[in-house]
């Protein structure tokens, strides 16, 4: 089998077999294909995309490059959850414990952030003493006793993603919807949850532009998930502003916090719990009315809080942080921004508020950069909220940075203020729970 | 810059500036961009094509990659033509030497041959004596006093050609048009010469399998030659046979030197005469029929031998050979294959012909290989000849095989009988001579 010929079918359209394609992954993590021949071969699945069926291969040799989780310790059904990357997004923190709390196991890996989107690890490590990197004896016992973990992405995982990932991100190839699924998918098949949620983000400060690429990276993920023998369902959601009113690191531990309280009634509460409910339905809890009716039960009885402060006392954190939020990290200054004309808010540009974060230290340039933990913003409207001037607008708050004027002005930009109350899209777009069939 | 950025460019379809296509091309050149980007773009071109003018940047910017050949010193206009590679192309050793009889001046730069399709140098250098390296000086010296030189071409001319092309044959990215124009038309415009004529073969053995495409190639290559300052036309003519008769080194520079010694009413010798006519009309010398009737003359008076004859002196040949063509090496083995049926000759097939006389020890499989002058084959019959039982069809010939089953069942195979006597297509199928415009 030559590289050549497999560029040459794909660039043709012609599908490859399964053969074919555990040879390019192969080649690719033992290095006996070269780059140049697997950019050249990413570039043509770009145009010419892959069938289910190559998709589904593409996704079971680039789970198999690596180590499995092994998840047979835990004592019941596990559930996992991905999402494609948002700003704000800290519905991991909530649903883990509410889907806990309700009977299921969540075993999750998760990841730093980089760019303008947070990552979950990233917001956990603002907890004092928090640790995301526990051996996996201590994992699946904090799973096992707090139903819940989260940890962080290990080295021995599918490493035919990172290779290709990293070969993507430098060859204008990362937005191919079957390379997207098979680097998604992979890791959530290594990591071994029966049953598995995606949050597919759409809009300004998603991945996916459009409803309808986020519908097909959807259908295509769920597609490969149920090929593979698991349960798995994906959301669409609204990326075009922000999740929640906090983006930053400890404010959205804070944030997330405030709803396992009982703040349930907030837009990201809702979702939350609708995410959490989606994933305890998989888990066989019930069907969905009745599981969203025990998650918002596990968060007014305090039995998801509970289970947060022992995921956090497993891990090495500081479990007071779940009754007492204020002994997370504190800012030492802050800013906020206010309305300069009477109006509606239009929109909050999600890229721009991501932007403005890591510009506060929130948020990672080049992956070696050290965050701030305290860095972030607080958004004090809503999209549609009648504004007059003066009104705070956002609040942005950070300990490392005292100058705070390029943040404001990005923030100030990223809210523009008009003269009509904007309609505003629900947060939940879509549910795609596709039969799988072999293509 | 990031080369990142143009890879997209061209990945959405939106053309770059000749600023970045030289950018990328430095890039190639000195290193810096590294392999595996090069090979998404050049995948990405395949697929998205290049518009005109960034075709002739390209071109350009490739050209300008190395040295450039200076023809200064030469006493007249200069012509140049390039074959798109065939099998039995021996036109450049018939119309170098009549165009120089007519008052062209004929500086040619030639390759060595791969696979099914030969090269002009591997043939001249059968010819005892003969040396295809010889330095600048007495290049320009042989042509101003022969009219006519060809060498093997030089390693610095080019170098940007050199690089992408050994990554095209690697990453399946050969067969795109802008990038095979700018791949030859660089080395020709580099090679400076006043008028070009291109020779694009197309049939089953060459690498245009169908005339349209030819004719897209030859389009291409004509606009860029024009808006680069250049006189140009390209012919397409057919590879769907050998041309000739003759297919090997030797053998083929006899077959020359018989349309040279008089024989100019074979089809090899009217389309050489006729590519002759078209180099000297764009030199200046007449309309195509007057200067088709002074390639004829040039023939039938002796004195287009007679330029062949200096030519082979000037560059360490054997004059002699030019009227003793038994002069060259002969083969010590040869084998005649005979029709087993009655019948019409529908076909013979040049990439197995070219693959026999390959076995035979005329071609190479590597670039390494080591040649048999004496080797290689004659067709006895033409498409469309009435064929009896025992009646030769080929004669294979070589030096240092002794073997011949397998060249012979090739030759066999490749030489198809049947009932109904073919149509045969004229061999010169087109001349395109586009007016360049700025794309």
């Amino acid at each position: 089998m030559r590289a050549y010929d497999l560029i040459m079918k794909t660039r043709r359209g012609e599908p490859l077999t399964g053969a074919e394609i555990r040879f390019l992954v192969s080649g690719c993590v033992s290095g006996d294909i070269p780059d140049y021949q697997l950019s050249a071969w990413l570039m043509a699945v770009c145009f010419q995309s892959l069938t289910p069926a190559e998709t589904l291969e593409l996704t079971l040799a680039m789970r198999d490059s690596g180590d499995r989780m092994d998840l047979s310790g835990i004592h019941g059904t596990t559930a996992d959850k991905h999402s494609t990357g948002g700003v704000g997004d800290k519905t991991t923190l909530i649903l883990a414990p509410v889907v806990a709390a309700c009977g299921g196991y969540v075993p999750k890996m998760s990841g730093r952030g980089l760019g303008h989107t947070g990552g979950t690890i990233d917001k956990l490590e603002s907890i004092p003493g928090f640790s995301t990197a526990i051996p996996y004896d201590r994992f699946i016992d904090t799973v096992n006793r707090a139903g819940c973990a989260v940890v962080a992405q290990s080295g021995h995982l599918v490493p035919a993603d990172k290779k290709l990932y990293a070969l993507r991100d430098l060859t204008a190839t990362v937005d191919s919807i079957p390379l997207i699924c098979a680097s998604i998918m992979s890791k959530k098949l290594a990591m071994g949850a029966d049953c598995i949620l995606l949050d597919v983000k759409t809009g300004s400060g998603a991945f996916m532009k459009t409803e309808q690429e986020a519908v097909q990276l959807g259908e295509a993920m769920v597609r490969t998930a149920k090929l593979a023998g698991k349960r798995c369902r994906a959301v669409v959601t609204d990326m075009d502003m922000p999740l929640g009113s906090a983006v930053g690191n400890a404010i959205e531990v804070a944030e997330a916090i405030s709803v396992l309280q009982g703040q349930r009634h907030t837009a990201l509460g809702k979702l939350s719990l609708t995410l959490a409910a989606h994933m305890l339905t998989m888990c066989g809890r019930g069907t969905l009315e009745q599981c969203l009716a025990a998650a918002e039960q596990a968060v007014d009885s305090g039995t998801a809080l509970e289970r947060f402060a022992w995921m956090l006392q497993c891990q090495g954190g500081d479990p007071a942080v779940a009754e007492h939020p204020e002994r997370l990290p504190q800012p030492a200054n802050s800013l906020t921004v206010t309305a300069d004309r009477a109006g509606y808010l239009t929109r909050i540009a999600s890229e721009e508020i991501g932007l403005a974060a890591m510009e506060l230290g929130a948020g990672r340039r080049k992956a070696e950069d050290v965050l701030d933990p305290t860095a972030g913003l607080k958004l004090h409207c809503a999209v549609g909220d009648p504004v007059t001037p003066g009104m705070p607008l956002a609040t942005l708050y950070a300990t490392g940075v005292t100058d705070f004027s390029a943040a404001a002005v990005r923030v100030r930009g990223a809210m523009p203020i008009g003269e009509a109350q904007p309609r505003v899209q629900p947060l939940l777009r879509q549910v795609i729970d596709t039969e799988g069939t072999a293509g």
